[in-house]
């Protein structure tokens, strides 16, 4: 794709005013839910559309399109997908140049009709000169100019671009990324893909001078030649982490009934990746996790680690998972045990790497002298720090003894080394955040989260997620990328 | 284990009477939480004892142990190592029974005078006839007589024993378990193990009625032939659900500054469990989800899974994972299809195995319907319900929408189907759990786990968690364990 493509396409997605034909004051529907977000969120002009309704959300509607006095930019269309070619027409005369078709039942559905009626409208577009995006898809966030989609999506932007097959997913991406410390450039949830599709996407976000690492979840393309061509010129520019979907006979039945695509054979999607350098993950939560490791980790590419934590179980869980990923844990240098003895003398030779914290509870060692102390005298990739959930300890000397931990983690950040942290996850409900000490556990989570510090589950899940960005930092060394690798 | 020997460890395991010796109102110190956990919540009589101050915590403390008048079954030592000795000779004249050293700086200091320390106290304590748990541990977890170590333990007791010999990890296994629903029977740490060991414990827990499933955390073992022996027994009784830690090499020599254990060879200890059908674990989060299977799922021997949920996407990734690990989707049958023609005539040919809810919400047919249309009508080994978190709807509709499938699932498991059901884990905070609608997915989490259905944080997850569990229940189908395996 060529620069000028690029600004066209951006140009599109920044869109000044947006009609939304199908407004509706049904709140199951999908004309409701657009209307409570452009009203919400949308920093543009917004226009609703709807023949029967004066009014929704205590806003006038308009009879249709050709009745908006001022200039439409984009339409979302939420119409039923008969009306779709009409809708295209009146288009063309008000000048939209971009329709996001949130209707669905086309291609997806297995009928012969519906296949038919996408082609119809794809090929009418065209003529017109009109971008689509879709069918079945829930378009575009561009927090931008307030383009939204969901419920709760935050309003700052960020450095995380995506490009989603399904619409569900991306606002789970968007949700659960969110709550690690995720902000996104745009997400694009594009659907059946009949026009705008995933390389035309690729091509945009690798321009995008917002957009540091690209998200990907794919069922299935059109064109595998196009595909390869756009992954190959976004991995070379910036970290592309796929999860692709219909890896399996089912999955593969259930992604033809959900966007229409052909879900193709594993081992050549895995080839390309490969060829390509992009980053494949095979589970929702490994693509946030890796996001997150992109987002949030200088690239780094040996595996020393220095893990530091506790108590003695989670110390010895975390070194085995660390070392079945394949890094080593070097055991503490002579001149970090000479200054330990000083301070520490009880415990000094006792102590190790993996750092069990719970010992230093009888020393006058506090965890933050510790950290600063190896941190000073150790030779590591990167520093993994477990936040001890089980301290038998009163509430408020918890929260000290946690507080000086994360102190610890926190200053290493600064300095700008490498750290990621683990803490489990208690799936707690409203009720238990309340009784149990699981609120303090979440707010040292949300500390760490807020110092842009990667914080995981489980040490098996941090691991893995670094380690395939050691991958692929080591293989983009240097610009080594293969040009010709089509 | 013969079984007056069971129930001598049982009378140790529910005492009347307890002494904290070293009972301390330094609220950092272990002396201090176990005499809040006594006094809060042991029903027997506690004794506090400490030679330096008159009162802790408002209850009067007595100097030794053989100042106090009344008969003393059960004593926690929480004094420094080198009086212990001492200890025991009192212990002895006392009548004491058991002694729970939670005294640790034994041999997992990696210094020859904690070992050889540790090794005159068994000595001494085997002439007097005196039981020892630990050094190095939490002790004993027994909701029944409420001895307890943890804040926050369930008063209720439940069925699922555990045998761990990191104190901190058990703590972590009944706080993280407690949320999945799971209660215990007792839950031992019984850390260096000097005295009372794993096999003997495993031998306990088979013997116990109580217990259903018993959970185990084991660093090494002194006595392999025994533990064999042991593990073996416990097997063809119940479920064994076993994490060994020290896997690697900076694991095992964590694992010896713990609890001086020697981790041993990885590919020896595989071989045990496979040969005693013990079902190895590799993290602490696949512990508690193997429990859970093997407490809330009636036992299956067959992959064939029915999944629904949604939207689109989950339900791709949800059919990818439960395929990979070795599932069948069989597609709808014939007979469901007539109803569903009958009731959603628009959609009723597009709906697959995995069901997409989402394609429901235009259609009369809600999704409690629609599960006991597929209920009645279908073959499967195993329902499974994925909640659908991104839907774009208000959230009081929200909640309806949620609270109809919840219902549909929970009368599955009246009706004693199979059933689990994968609800995705926001890492939320305080304030997030508040601001977004978390509240809502955690509550209905909560309702589900009330109702005893397993509750996963993802497909992989839950799939491999069935999986290891249909592999047992396949190898001990009709007791087929062959006695003869040592």
């Amino acid at each position: 794709m060529k620069l000028p493509e690029f600004e066209k396409l951006d140009e599109l997605f920044n869109p000044k005013s947006v009609a939304l034909v199908g407004a509706s004051p049904n709140p199951y529907s999908g004309g409701y839910a657009y209307a409570v977000h452009l009203l919400e969120d949308f920093k543009g002009r917004t226009f609703l559309v709807n023949p029967k309704v004066d009014e929704i959300l205590g806003v006038k509607t308009y009879p249709s399109l050709m009745d908006i006095p001022e200039r439409v930019d984009y339409v979302i269309c939420s119409i039923s997908a008969e009306k779709v070619l009409r809708l295209l027409d009146e288009c063309s005369r008000k000048g939209v140049k971009l329709v996001h078709l949130f209707t669905a039942r086309m291609a997806e559905t297995g009928r012969s009709e519906g296949a038919r009626l996408e082609k119809e409208i794809v090929k009418k577009a065209r003529e017109l000169g009109i971008r689509l995006l879709g069918p079945n898809c829930m378009g575009l966030y561009n927090p931008e100019v307030g383009l939204t989609y969901g419920y709760w999506f935050p309003k700052e932007g960020g450095s995380v671009g995506a490009i989603f097959q399904s619409g569900g997913a991306s606002t789970d991406f968007v949700h659960y990324g969110t709550l690690r410390g995720l902000r996104f450039s745009k997400v694009v949830s594009y659907g059946n893909g009949a026009d705008i599709d995933e390389s035309e996407l690729l091509y945009y976000f690798a321009h995008d001078r917002r957009t540091r690492v690209i998200a990907m979840y794919v069922e299935g393309v059109k064109n595998g030649k196009k595909f390869i061509d756009a992954l190959q010129y976004a991995t070379e520019r910036k970290p592309v982490v796929v999860l692709k979907g219909g890896r399996g006979s089912a999955g593969a039945r259930s992604v033809k009934s959900h966007t229409a695509s052909l879900a193709g054979r594993m081992e050549v999607w895995r080839a390309v990746f490969k060829k390509c350098n992009a980053v494949e993950v095979e589970t929702f939560d490994e693509l946030i996790d890796q996001v997150v490791v992109f987002s949030f980790l200088p690239p780094i590419r040996g595996y020393r680690v220095l893990i530091a934590g506790g108590g003695g179980g989670k110390s010895v869980f975390s070194a085995d998972q660390w070392e079945e990923e394949g890094f080593e844990l070097p055991d503490l240098s002579p001149q970090a045990r000479e200054r330990l003895k000083e301070i520490a003398p009880g415990v000094w030779d006792w102590l190790r790497n993996p750092i069990d914290l719970s010992i230093l509870q009888d020393t006058p060692l506090l965890p933050e002298e510790l950290f600063r102390i190896v941190g000073e005298n150790e030779e590591f990739d990167l520093f993994v720090f477990n936040l001890t959930e089980d301290d038998p300890l009163p509430l408020d000397l918890w929260e000290f003894w946690m507080g000086e931990q994360i102190k610890g983690v926190l200053r290493f950040k600064r300095e700008g080394k490498p750290v990621v942290a683990v803490v489990s996850n208690g799936e707690v409900s409203m009720l238990e955040i309340k009784e149990w000490r699981w609120g303090l556990i979440a707010e040292m989570r949300k500390r760490m989260i807020d110092g842009a510090i990667p914080v995981f589950s489980s040490p098996r899940k941090a691991a893995r997620a670094v380690k395939r960005a050691i991958e692929y930092w080591r293989r983009s060394q240097g610009n080594s990328v293969n040009l010709s690798c089509l």
